[in-house]
């Protein structure tokens, strides 16, 4: 069990839509798109990106971090987990 | 009690010198010093406001959120209050 | 001609290299990879999408904005242009 | 001359308007101010930081880089040199 499973096929989809907007960056660049359109398309796959980590990182915090604490063990090592990975997010 | 009560006093010392920061940005600004200076000592004071916040959001999560957890009450409504909070983190 | 005609083989292979990381993600969820190591992906493709972004930006800057910027015309717009796509991409 | 010279008293108001966003979380810490709600003006303060970089970002292009590239002197270094500025910013 991890603390994704009930949005797994949510996260699925997220995902492969996110391929879709790479592969389409890949064909605006074929076709010589105007780079300032390739860059907005490439904001908007980065903001789905983080859109995906942010729904792991909420089922994160609502499954195994909290399990975590409710059992008392690793509770502590689990938040300074959680916090590094949040860290790397916001610096990315 | 606030989450962040052990670390006050670190939390404010941070925030002093990100105050000092931006006082030194001004001073900058009416010395008409480099447009890029300007900028790399305000990606200084952006990373350094939010290593502040990652702190906090620490300090959140292993006390708020935690007890929040542990005492069964509101539990979901703290993570999502957290993920929200992260959200706007990664998204300033 | 676009801004970035010279660089098109590497940004294209930068672009599959990124299809192959959000591949490689959705593998992971349907492997039940753990929360935090997909999410450390996630951060690693964001930053290879935004490497995409500067590299498109600084071609974007030396090529179309430089000749709108000596031929006079549309400079100013051309700058505007080019401020908005940064904001899209410090804000993303 | 400097790129932002017509636009220094807008960012000198900008930046006074930030030192007191932070003095603001200051007091907000000394006060026990709930996490979230610290964490909320953080991110604040940050955009608006962000949004002092733009200006100084859409200024110095349109002034510093312009007069180089219309100079034909040290065009490619300065587009390096702001692209190198952009990516601390978007990093950050």
């Amino acid at each position: 069990m991890v603390g994704y499973s009930d949005d797994k096929a949510a996260i699925q989809a997220r995902l492969r839509r996110v391929e879709g907007q790479v592969r389409g960056l890949e064909r605006m660049i074929d076709e010589d798109a105007y780079c300032i359109d390739v860059l907005t398309q490439i904001a908007a796959a980065t903001r789905a990106l983080q859109g995906v980590a942010l729904q792991l990182l909420d089922d994160h915090l609502g499954h195994c971090v909290s399990a975590a604490i409710v059992g008392g063990d690793e509770a502590a090592e689990k938040v300074r987990e959680a916090t590094a990975a949040i860290r790397r997010l916001v610096r990315s």
